[in-house]
């Protein structure tokens, strides 16, 4: 069923389970205790930053689907991106996986997109069960869409920190585990910020208007859900969305937490907060999905949010053009 | 309802309207005649390559969306990608269009990826409507995967050449148009090709599998379809495809033809014929989507292929991994 840009899931598919990996850096903050692997060396025993990328994405589906009790027969599509060119980490996790591959790019937010396409494909029936999975590596993001990292190049205040880590979900029609209710499928919103390193303040509105659309389709409100989880604004970003949303008339700043702003709890340049595609996959799969299952959290509204832009567009002077999907997971919380 | 990687349509979505712009060279070529924007200038009045490559795709979006007779807020998802890092055509289309869109990389094989996710969103009632679109450009391929085009680099014969152009598809439940009646997802093949000028000759194994299985999933043959159509396998790789099927017991030689194959007549410096995201997209969109309207097909298995392989992936010594996806598309043929 459909209302506005919101699809509405009659058969309310569950995440059976879920899966992270995490980097040394991300596992001094919150998502610690949670993950499933704790990297103690971002390389992963690698000989390249894309190959560990890679590596993490592959442990998290392997470990989501041996959580969920599946074998890779029973996946009926792999939903995955990553923000590497052509994006080669879900490329080559598909690869040595052998499950049906649906590729999808929605840069940090392709977590929610996955969520969602892996929610229509199983309520719809047309897979059992689904994966959606993605993940990012702080050092080949920097060297893709930055400097390499041997040229010690200053950040400014305003940056992020790319997560190192990943997350996958088994999406499954019937079953146990929190359930997808119904998602908002964003669309692309251009301020006209063309700072590569302030994607906090470029994304904000596309985090502003996808809530905006979701609550209006659904006829709900900020206070419905216990938590309205942002992906990677940081700390800015945050904070604008908040003044944005305000502006509107829907004050969300009782429930909203992103997860760039409380990933990081070291406090060495991360600035604003962590982001990158992992960055949400991996607090939504560990601390997030650890509530659900504890029964401590009943309804959450997952929207991550992507700048899509690349270095070329950048370069030929573009600004930074944004996304933001949501989805609306609800688990049964014990008074 | 679902059948090993084959997902069937109950209700049969639509594509109610077809548009293509194509390039000089292309429209010398067999699609020439029925594209609905032949470019004479290949920059497209823009002043960089990748701005023409987009504006070929958003004038495509419009022009599917005019002859469908849709306005934009009738559309419930584009489902969009293309060869550019971050899939930045896609996303600065969405950006000027205002459509929901959920980003979608198979590199050449995202038009059936498009396709096959568009049929899912709207059979199962999360679209009325569907936008699947994709593109590429030589001149901004060549700078991306090869070399820039001012070094006058030799092309080695096993080459093909990428083809310049967009094509969009509208996917709609109900109404009139060639109907989309099953498809099957692809799983990434990986024969150990690394050599990047010979894509055909990677690619065809994961067209083989592609339509085995969905041989197997159907229990149809290649007989019970007019028409076979691959996307940018070229000369060598369609020699391959036949070779590698017939090994298998399954004789596709009688109604397998290949885009790129067929999308050039000018024997310049082509070689083994098209490639690209827009090649299999304007060779469906223009010439086959006109034999459909005309009566003169009855059904087609369409089944493009894509080579997820990135600059970093293949200069840290990977092999090509490949992919297809494959619709039946089945329209009323006049006896």
């Amino acid at each position: 069923m459909r209302r506005g840009r919101t699809v509405f899931f009659e058969n309310a598919p569950k995440i059976a389970a879920a899966a992270t990996v995490a980097g040394p850096k991300e596992c001094a903050g919150a998502v610690g205790k949670f993950t499933d692997v704790a990297l103690d060396d971002d390389m992963f025993g690698e000989d390249t930053f894309e190959r560990a990328e890679r590596k993490m994405l592959l442990t998290a589906v392997k470990k989501s689907l041996q959580k969920a009790g599946l074998a890779e027969k029973d996946v009926g599509a792999f939903l995955s991106g990553d923000l590497l060119n052509q994006i080669i980490s879900a490329s080559f996790t598909a690869r040595e996986t052998g499950l049906p591959f649906l590729g999808i790019y929605s840069a940090c937010s392709t977590m929610s997109e996955g969520l969602l396409l892996g929610a229509m494909l199983t309520d719809g029936g047309y897979a059992a069960n689904a994966v959606a999975a993605t993940g990012s590596h702080f050092s080949s993001a920097e060297r893709q869409y930055r400097y390499p990292l041997e040229l010690g190049t200053t950040r400014p205040p305003q940056s992020q920190w790319t997560v190192t880590g990943a997350g996958s979900f088994v999406v499954r029609r019937g079953g146990e585990g929190p359930a997808v209710t119904c998602g908002t499928i964003g669309r692309v919103t251009d301020y006209g910020v063309s700072d590569v390193n302030n994607l906090g303040a470029a994304m904000a509105p596309a985090a502003a208007d996808t809530l905006l659309a979701h609550f209006a389709d659904t006829g709900r409100q900020p206070a419905d859900y216990d938590l309205i989880l942002t992906g990677d604004l940081g700390a800015l970003g945050s904070r604008l969305l908040k003044d944005l949303l305000w502006e509107k008339g829907a004050d969300i700043a009782a429930t909203h937490v992103d997860c760039g702003e409380i990933v990081y709890n070291v406090a060495e340049d991360e600035f604003q907060g962590g982001s990158g595609a992992g960055c949400s996959a991996v607090v939504l799969g560990s601390y997030i999905y650890d509530l659900f299952c504890r029964g401590e959290l009943g309804s959450v509204l997952f929207a991550a949010t992507g700048a899509l832009l690349s270095t070329v567009s950048s370069g030929q002077g573009e600004s930074i053009p944004c996304i933001s999907h949501a989805v609306a997971i609800e688990g049964r919380k014990r008074r």
